[in-house]
């Protein structure tokens, strides 16, 4: 397996390129994330090719609705199925919208099949959960906090008349899916938005970006994807799919596995954190607890370090031994970030619970934001984890709240906070952390792993020789 | 029994006492709402000298938890705890405050036994329910749609300290309650808003006269009412609780109850569904089902028509016979009214549960409105019913949507809606209502019974001698 991490578009940045063995960089890079991975590299594209009615059960959690969701057709059906897509009317989606047509077609929200009809998106609005029928007839809760819907215009609308099927075509205007047994009810922008992130203050990334400037209608249907989703950013091969994760658990005989979820470079006390949560699971009887390192590779605000940047900074936190690769799988997590705190935190649990993890952590403000318009963080900081642990639908998933870490200036290094001597330790959040980068000032001593810092350093280098150039005036 | 209608402040409406026999109105009543009522009248006030422990069950519907909350507290403990709560510090409330006290301490809210603690009230905001441990040990979820929270200033909260326990001060300035354990937690009004209307647009009537005015903190903890609460208007009498009307169910031997709520007066088109619901519900083998005639007793919107002026209306609806007294009770459901639409009607159908209805009617755009800043509608009008009948926590109740009723021009009454005819069909908005009656203009023959409809014509009448008057210069 030879992938490349992609370049970002800036020279000035080549040393990220994992593959090269003469690195302008000085630390040599000897073991790309994906060595450390203990993947067998022929697992992530074999299951490709698995039939959609192979239904793999973890021995650790059921799926939500007991049975994981495939929408990825069958390759001996799919000339058929493109040759019938061609005949029908066609909905272009966004790049983000792209982003959900994957995480549906993987069983990421399981049991969903597709974007939500009204009935569903009523449901994980007001109750954040659905409502299923199970195969013995009796009913159950699954939770489902996102709404995760298809917008269209009033024209695509039109066009689509009383059509029962549409394609979905993707940004480069291939067809990438149908939508079977289409409903289309109306988008109240300003419902939606108030509900998901308890606010409709001006400037939330996702609101801006995806929902402001979409259609007035939704359209919900049963989803079915011609082929799996890539993004040919030589990045294809960590985004293992749920089934493929549960398979690679199986594979090395978890007999626990503990998400994490991040969006952000990981520090030494992230990494006392999740060893510190393993010994704890080794502390409570488990044999082999297996770490899945789960970074959200979807749509993240202009501000966060990129999903490239980010793996390439993991990479160097496992080559560094800050988290030992035998028991640490680093995966893409390929939804699209909402930043809607407490509503979301549920979706990032949910989500992993169809992956095959049975213990999530969760840390103080969880997919939260400062306020776009007031000085103050949009949620308080503990109503994630509160929320997440009341939770309709996640009763069966193990919350393991964070213990908070902060830097010990007498220990030097990350440590968990010990409130008798309070003055002893620094908090040094996520923006202090991107201001260190960016001005090249070090952060204290163990803060993080050096070969990681060194990566950030170089991102924010290089955004600012792309900020120093003049810009083109265009004749 | 001798109640008097509390008269509004000018004289132009003393015609609206139900006592004088020499009445200014043409139309004689000749029977008060309170004997078309069936009550027996030494129920009302017999029910309050119960034990605080006795617990009533429904034969139709368990109340939510399995056991119906009285929180008044046993006449023989009332003075010690009345001297107890002298002693304690004193949190003011507001008159509507004092309305969630009285629909607490009834059981409304079962299994609530108190003003939300933080817990309760995250669980309300976002999963409309409440996750509850009953006898057996088994989990279980019961509806619980809006948050019935008491806000407090900083300055009450530093006033409040450590303490576990304060008393609750009426707008009389008496001690109407204790709250014990509290807890205190910040209050996000932005957050709260947002969640439970779905926009945060200005002129929202609950949000503007109640949560923007009141504190920055929550307070909850378990209530302990000193004694019944009551308003001394000469409506006490009609504020059943649900063990009163459990009880009077029981008397009446119903085997089936149906409740409507309202906060309008009652058209034929109203009349028509109630008759018609009843007459649907002998056909499904019921042999008597009663009608519980519901209006809501709180607070309502300044253009809203006021409690006793609807309580005058609905008793010329019984008395002209639109409906049968004999299979119907009319009571006041004292709970505030927020429009919020479909996260609310949840909360008037749960209400109702408790008080033993097992049946419940939705109509179109229940406790919705329209937008404050927008012309259209503030909720979709099918969301109320589809919310409803999707609910966690209200699957044990049986939902009755609305069949559209409308003005039949041809058969001149108020009909089943028939699209097949549809220009033979005439829509009469609320807002249409109420201009009529304004203007004195008569509405279509048919619309409402005539008693019914001098009952407005008087009430807007006395508004605009109201209005005419010169205001008075105070010196």
């Amino acid at each position: 397996m030879s992938l490349t991490i992609k370049l970002r578009t800036t020279p000035t940045v080549s040393h990220f390129d994992l593959n090269r063995k003469t690195h302008k960089n000085p630390i040599i890079v000897r073991t790309p994330i994906y060595h450390s991975n203990k993947l067998s590299t022929s697992l992530v594209f074999r299951t490709q090719k698995m039939a959609a009615s192979h239904v793999i059960k973890s021995s650790l959690i059921e799926p939500d609705g007991g049975v994981l969701i495939d929408l990825v057709v069958p390759e001996n059906q799919r000339d058929l199925k493109a040759s019938e897509a061609e005949g029908m009317t066609k909905v272009q989606l966004t790049k983000i919208d792209l982003e959900w047509v994957h995480v549906i077609s993987e069983g990421w929200a399981s049991p969903l099949k597709g974007f939500m009809r009204e009935d569903e998106y009523l449901q994980s609005l007001h109750f954040n959960s659905l409502r299923i029928k199970n195969d013995d007839g009796h009913g159950s809760i699954v939770n489902m906090s996102l709404p995760i819907v298809l917008a269209i215009d009033d024209e695509t609308k039109e066009k689509i008349g009383n059509a029962n099927d549409v394609a979905l075509v993707g940004p480069d205007q291939k067809i990438v899916a149908i939508l079977r047994s289409i409903e289309i009810y109306k988008h109240n922008k300003e419902e939606r938005i108030a509900r998901t992130w308890g606010t409709i203050a001006p400037g939330l990334p996702y609101v801006e970006e995806v929902i402001t400037p979409s259609g007035n209608y939704l359209i919900g249907g049963d989803l079915e994807v011609l082929s799996p989703i890539k993004y040919n950013d030589g990045l294809d091969g960590y985004r293992l799919s749920p089934k493929q994760l549960r398979k690679e658990f199986d594979r090395r005989q978890a007999d626990a596995v503990f998400a994490f979820q991040l969006r952000n470079p990981v520090h030494n006390g992230h990494a006392l954190l999740m060893n510190d949560t393993r010994k704890r699971l080794l502390d409570m009887g488990y044999k082999n607890p297996i770490l899945l390192l789960h970074p959200l590779g979807g749509y993240t605000k202009a501000d966060d370090v990129p999903l490239d940047v980010r793996m390439e900074q993991h990479s160097k936190v496992l080559e560094d031994g800050v988290l030992d690769p035998e028991t640490t799988i680093v995966s893409i997590f390929p939804s699209p970030m909402h930043y809607a705190g407490p509503t979301e935190v549920q979706w990032h649990a949910k989500a992993r619970i169809n992956a095959g993890a049975n213990f999530y952590i969760v840390g103080r403000d969880p997919a939260g934001m400062g306020h776009p318009t007031e000085k103050r963080d949009l949620y308080d900081p503990d109503h994630g984890k509160k929320v997440l642990s009341m939770a309709p639908g996640l009763e069966k998933l193990n919350i393991l709240p964070f213990r908070v870490a902060a830097y010990d200036t007498v220990a030097k290094k990350m440590a968990f906070f010990d409130p008798s001597r309070a003055k002893d330790f620094l908090f040094i959040s996520g923006t202090k952390m991107r201001t260190f980068a960016r001005t090249g000032e070090s952060p204290p001593n163990g803060f993080m792993c050096p070969g990681g810092w060194e990566v950030l350093v170089k991102y924010y280098a290089s955004l600012q020789s792309q900020e120093a150039k003049p810009a083109t005036v265009s004749a």
